[in-house]
């Protein structure tokens, strides 16, 4: 089969692999039928994530039809159309038993990283009774491969972890696909205010479309006074970090309203400055969090019923034999004003 | 009346000075018959807290009986004993309708702060319906004084915010009156382990008489090792940081098992590094908090049944007309083995 | 003034009152711009509560324009436009301690029941700084007076104990204004179905006007089998009781999935049969409240912001001096098409 | 092998059948260390659930060691001290997601009921790694074998569902196993009053020696007047149902504060008749719940630190070959003075 292959820092490569089969019990192997690319990645092709060797096929998201099932499994069928979770759960670790996959002892984050992910024409889930999902009937592809990561990311990390309720003032650091996906998610809970933060003029136009009640571009303003400003002083209650560097982190600790949430979900490379002093008697809560989709069956349930449309993220499409040019279109995701990039691989 | 008043940095005085009186419609006035020092009186007198001025009378926490009231208290009249808050609630504004009275826009910590304290025969309070509780019959008065200030401020911002719970492992670090405070209330939700760091021996062998199961001395051993030794190198469900500076944040940060709680209890007066760069797919909570004395209900129960016995934290007791030398034994606490000085004021 | 007095069991008159003046420190008098009917009202006037006692002046929600205020009253003054809040509240009581208003030992409903209420030109209002709120700039007159009382019983005893959240399917068994309460702010938290149940088609279809995904006829349908149709066998989330019969009760415990929560909103006169032999293995929740209106800041926040248009249940309007012929229309709501009348005093 | 069978109503009888084998990927045979017997198995000897057949070994509580293991087991390996849980879980459906595992698709509560269960010298155990537990290190199988079922049904039903917290005044209708169960596990949480009530003088004597801190003898007594009266004529926060009629489910409606909880334990053969009339304003919750046994691991945790000790719920001991003697006993529980009788197979 064909496949997208790391080949070591700054290498891709579309390669032909023999295709995977049932290796345990509990396996499922899936023809892919969707599949995505995400900032992650691009941050394995930079070759910050030694665990992926050369070799490695890339990609952990991604809708498909059931090839074949190991004896274990009694959930699936060939034929079956299928939700791949970016995070492989094992369902009897004691991570797993608290609903906390991310950090399952067999699972967690491993397609496309330990093992071959979803960029190819087929892939092999371990534990698939508990890693896969059964599409809703109806629900349309585009929509539902947005499931596999970024939607649970950024309502999971983002907006769970914020704990945003009705009413609420909620900013949001980033508006890139992740930002964007804790910016549909926030609207479960009818926020009175959602201010979108980002440098990216065209993004934070995109913000607005979405949802956004309000947009700063925090490269010509100081955002942190503005948010303030437009708070009468108070700060957000809410404050959802979707970067990843020093800088974004400080702003949400700095826009904070007593008793607020700073829910952070951007990966990060270095340690940030914690404010203590400023902070100790603030009755503040600071998260992190690998996303656990454990609330994928909830979002099944948004999509199929038509309170989320996570497709409206889909900037353009391009088919599997086209992979190598759908990386050089994300990989200048701003240039190219791409968000998410489809990938068809039926 | 006589009372023990700050005079500048560095100064304190045992002063004359007139018997306060009711103000506003929601004041009552308070003969103290108990009072103790915190270590926020010591900050004060070092010229840390600068909305202290010269003249004012310190302490935030106290017991007594009420001598007068203004003429909108409903729930208290002159004979009735009660215990003082050391937080001022107006219990009308945005932060008090959410029980943050730490925050409340018309109090918060006043007493011996913005406005003359406790270490005194009489003390003015501000609204009075809200910021002092009835004593229940038959409650001792040295466990009642705890009530003020150290005992709301371990459990809430230590062992709730943490949210101990049955089974869990739970690091404290300092085993000062705050940290023993958490020590104490986190015994209402049966952990498994109790591990008590600090860097004074002698606190850490009272430590094991209050409960802790394991004891750690931080300058002799290397704590977080030790910790992860202890736990199968997983970490703690719970770290509950009771000094408030950098190293002792960063320890409890590098001893959190996946999904922990680091509570933050210490007064800290500079930033931490926060170790994102580890700490971001460990979905773990950080929090901080002035205490609110939202559960002093909850903790008078709890003594008034027995099931709490703060007084065991008082080492040293002294007069009123003493209170310059219960100052000097506890500011050499260390040496002198002091946790906290009762003064009797009655 | 003029007033709405109860006279007697089936008895009203629009009688001539003295003004209410400032009694307590803690009061206010209000200038009332506009009030509505509730159908508790309705109760009193058939004689059904016992604490109403002739000449009565009745009402409980209410928008206006302060008048007055006592010495002790901080937060507003002569001028202020207020929301006048159904349940009044000491602020300092156990209960409001822990904001369950509606049991506050001073307080919880009396206007309008034991002391005189909105229907007239003023009212007084004990405890002002704890029992009204300040009205948002902007903020619609006719909106804000729903805000009073049931739009808070539609959403603290209907949504918020019945937990509803994202992908839910919730059940409303009574169209009438309660119901609708509960059905607009169930749309806080994007619940995948929300199925209206009720005897009068001309209610239900007013239903899908404002969010009902389903409607069913329970008069004409087996209702129960069809909710149970609906759900693939399984139930609901959520079922809400807003009727007060034992039909009404029996319907909601008979479709409830496992884990699902029954959240009574009605008034009862009578017991309902609890089918524990069914249920006491299903893992249900069945909860009961008076409205304690804690969510009001919330509230009003979320029709500041737009995201909640409660002025929509209103079907008639009148003037003060009309008060009589709307409680014509009221009574007789069905025939009229009438949900909630509004009445204009200014 | 030898085994208790069920042989139609009335009846029952030490049998030999063969031993078990693994049929499923996902099965474990465990070889019984010990056993007990559960109230159910009463009811089921009386003919009460239909859903056990003549020829059905009984029991659905045991510890022992894994015999042999189906191919998809990765937790659990021949040779394991392992605790079976009353309820199987397959830990991928629906339900189990959710941590409901007493709903699961494919198990719940089968053990002695729709299969063969453990009061035999070997079980089969399908779903072994989501329905076995390892046993701690050091913990006393007398002990654990009290985790099958008793002490996550008091635990979660009860404690975990009636919300128990520090202070809290909790009564628990019922002393025998299942109302004492909860007793124990109630004290994770320090209330301040314990209250016991039934109708056997030496079982509430007993709930003296475990904790409580009243006990109430309902025949002789008017409970719900003495429960008032210790409460200040409040009621207590929370009422644990631990006999299934319902009379004593009434008992419990009617001793609750506002606010309280009504946690039903017992298992219910008749509707209860819900007093609506009086509570629909009261602000109280009431749950139902088959244990879901989801805090295994957190009461391994407690027996293993010592915070814990079933074991002195078992009055009686028997080699499995007097079980049918261990019946007799616990047939005539009230005559004998038995709480849970224990059978040791090894």
């Amino acid at each position: 089969m064909r496949a997208l292959a790391f080949e070591g820092p700054g290498k891709r490569a579309f390669i032909e692999k023999p295709k995977p089969v049932v290796q345990e019990a509990t396996d499922a192997v899936v023809r892919i039928t969707k599949t995505t690319i995400c900032g992650t990645d691009l941050h394995i092709l930079k070759g910050d994530v030694p665990t992926v060797t050369p070799g490695r096929i890339l990609g952990h998201e991604g809708v498909g039809v059931i090839d074949s099932v190991g004896d274990a499994v009694t959930s699936f069928k060939p034929g079956d159309r299928v939700l791949i979770s970016c995070i492989t759960s094992d369902g009897r670790c004691e991570a797993c038993r608290k609903a906390m996959y991310s950090h399952c002892e067999r699972g967690g984050w491993i397609l496309g990283n330990r093992i071959d992910g979803t960029q190819a024409e087929f892939v092999r889930i371990p534990f698939a009774d508990t890693s896969l999902y059964r599409a809703p009937a109806g629900v349309d592809e585009e929509a539902l491969v947005l499931l596999s990561d970024i939607l649970p990311t950024g309502y999971e990390c983002g907006v769970l972890n914020g704990k945003v309720k009705p009413g609420d003032t909620v900013a949001i650091v980033g508006a890139g696909p992740i930002g964007l996906a804790s910016l549909l998610t926030a609207q479960f809970y009818a926020p009175a205010e959602l201010i979108m933060i980002d440098v990216d003029d065209k993004r934070l136009e995109r913000s607005k479309q979405f949802g956004a009640t309000h947009i700063l571009n925090s490269r010509r303003d100081d955002a942190a006074k503005q948010v303030l400003e437009l708070t009468g002083n108070r700060g957000v209650e809410v404050a959802i970090e979707a970067v990843g560097i020093p800088a974004t982190f400080d702003l949400c600790q700095n826009i904070l309203a007593p008793g607020g949430h700073l829910a952070n979900v951007g990966v990060h490379g270095k340690s940030a400055e914690l404010r203590l002093e400023k902070l100790w008697d603030r009755n503040i809560t600071i998260t992190t969090r690998l996303v656990d989709t454990e609330t994928t069956p909830l979002l099944l349930k948004t999509i199929a019923s038509g309170k989320l449309h996570p497709e409206k993220l889909i900037t353009h499409r391009f088919r599997l034999d086209e992979v190598m040019k759908a990386y050089d279109v994300f990989e200048n995701a701003a240039r190219e004003g791409a968000l998410k990039v489809l990938i068809s691989a039926d």
